[in-house]
């Protein structure tokens, strides 16, 4: 079977039912071929959705594709686009668009837990640097101009897009894919060499608009979806090696590393800074690039997400971007402004 | 869970990730929820991805909801979009809509098996007759007029759309929504009355574009569906008490009834003038009125075919739809033009 994550092939390139023509186009012919759709979490919900098909046993075999092509449209179309999702009476006729939850949102949690520009910068720069060493990064270039972020030319080489997020805070709109093989383990083994297991899944909706959220900081689906992974798994924060967050907004990456349980409340923006979130680190987060600079081509990144933690569970990748011995890794995806979140946490077993 | 079938959010909507926003609506959180999207057959692919899920044993429970708004758009933008599953270069370019497919396959099956305009009228008149009965159906009046199909008016009140198809061989574009629960079997037992099983399903996709298709009314995706879901359930064409198939355009009826093995191959339209497909005969197809009369509201209709069955096995429906006895009943979905079906097969069990 083929599973295909897409949001905008209807309202972008006006063509719906694409995973029938993928399956045509791949010479696939007959497999099963379905379109899943969760919004920036679609990609996450077809692993989920091929994970149950071959836990049923009905499949032995399915390929999950992840695609969005956005950058063909205009940057004001993309973000009318992307703000689809947000609600059609309460948000989308007031202007809200998707950097405008995630400005509320860093203005609230800078309220709340002290975090500055400062802290934001260093997961810009973070996600920058491992961008630049990634082959398949949307942006390949380190910032290194310290100009950017607080020289007299800061307002202007980056400026406010959704105070107080600024131009660098914010991933691009992207065009990519991913994809990746999903098998029974007994398939798996039979490859010879080290696979995947997905250890643990955990999913969970919150309210449809932000408003609605007593403490819109908790980001309750973040934190559900996150115990149900590591309750299935049977691990805790402390075991993840490896990590590919949320970082839509560089806030994100912070507010989510707490919610997750790899720091307290409050102190993910003082570990970013000091370096515990990096290669090397304590908890190396969005070694890819992340969201912010591998690219955020929806229906694509939360299959994306997963094929990097596969890579590097397998360990084959450089060693200037591989986390030495990674066994366990874990990938936190949203649909919606963390309405509809996705959490997987993988790990490495030997043939 | 909550599983969302729906084709046009986005596109005539201009609303994405409505999974998590029902999810919210009906305040169902944190349940998992996500949209699948198939084309016509959207609905039922939510019901097979929700049925896997369920057989795999993480959701013991599984709302299923289709659902789509395509009324509130002018008819030629209803048509453009349902275009929008055709080949973006090899189809949509030359103004190949669905409708024009219909007429080539029409005139193609015609030709081949001696099909006339009073075997397509056969099958308008039964579906227009038996969604007069149905207090769902977008179209409730029978037609009764001779003069739509042979009169000297015929051509003025029922127009050639896609020669030879005309205005009633087409089903309508429709508002429509339907919803189902599935759950495991030590549930359904549970509620003290007859339940409904899936004892069989199957899906097949095929080429693309009708052209690339050695014989294109082999419909080769219906017959490998129905073969898998017959296989599985371990029963044969014969066993069917009652169907709802795919009738977007009257010749598919037709052609279906065929390909599943009701009848033999090019027997069908006899046995649709013959009354073997009606309430009381051989074997009843559309009891509900079908796509050309209960509508096809693009994402509710696989569901609704299914509701549509529960509804005929749990023998709730008043007598003059209700099929005697009926115990196995079989749907028929289709996505794109016959490149992408799936097949139920579903059996009453006593609690």
């Amino acid at each position: 079977a083929v599973y295909v994550a897409n949001v905008g092939g209807g309202m972008l390139q006006h063509q719906t039912a694409i995973a029938s023509s993928l399956a045509d186009r791949l010479s696939l012919l007959p497999a099963a071929a379905e379109t899943i759709e969760n919004g920036p979490a679609s990609g996450s919900s077809a692993v989920k959705n091929g994970l149950l098909a071959i836990a049923s046993g009905y499949y032995d075999t399915i390929l999950v594709v992840g695609g969005e092509k956005m950058h063909e449209v205009a940057s004001q179309c993309a973000t009318d686009f992307v703000s689809s999702m947000t609600h059609p009476q309460a948000e989308y006729p007031y202007g809200i668009t998707m950097p405008a939850l995630g400005g509320m949102f860093a203005r609230l949690y800078m309220e709340k837990y002290g975090v500055t520009r400062e802290h934001l910068h260093a997961v810009t720069l973070k996600n920058h640097a491992m961008g630049a060493l990634n082959p398949y990064a949307h942006f390949k270039k380190p910032l290194n101009d310290k100009d950017i972020f607080d020289g007299p030319q800061a307002l202007v080489n980056n400026p406010i897009l959704a105070d107080p997020l600024r131009l660098y805070d914010l991933c691009p709109t992207s065009d990519g894919a991913a994809a990746l093989v999903l098998s029974t383990v007994d398939i798996a083994k039979k490859m010879g060499r080290p696979y995947i297991v997905i250890a643990g899944f955990g999913q969970a909706t919150d309210t449809h608009t932000l408003a609605e959220r007593a403490d819109p900081t908790e980001l309750k689906a973040v934190t559900l979806a996150a115990q149900k992974a590591f309750a299935m798994a049977n691990l805790k924060p402390s075991d993840i090696h490896v990590a590919e967050l949320h970082d839509a907004f560089t806030i994100l990456e912070i507010a989510e590393s707490e919610r997750i349980g790899f720091f307290k409340e409050g102190e993910g923006g003082d570990a970013a800074i000091n370096g515990q979130t990096r290669l090397g680190g304590q908890i190396p987060i969005n070694v890819s690039g992340g969201l912010k600079a591998r690219g955020h081509p929806m229906g694509a990144t939360g299959v994306a997400q997963i094929v990097d933690i596969v890579w590097q569970l397998r360990h084959e990748l450089p060693e200037n971007r591989q986390v030495k011995n990674a066994e366990i890794g874990l990938t936190i995806n949203f649909g919606g402004f963390a309405n509809n979140v996705l959490c997987f946490i993988l790990r490495r077993a030997e043939a």
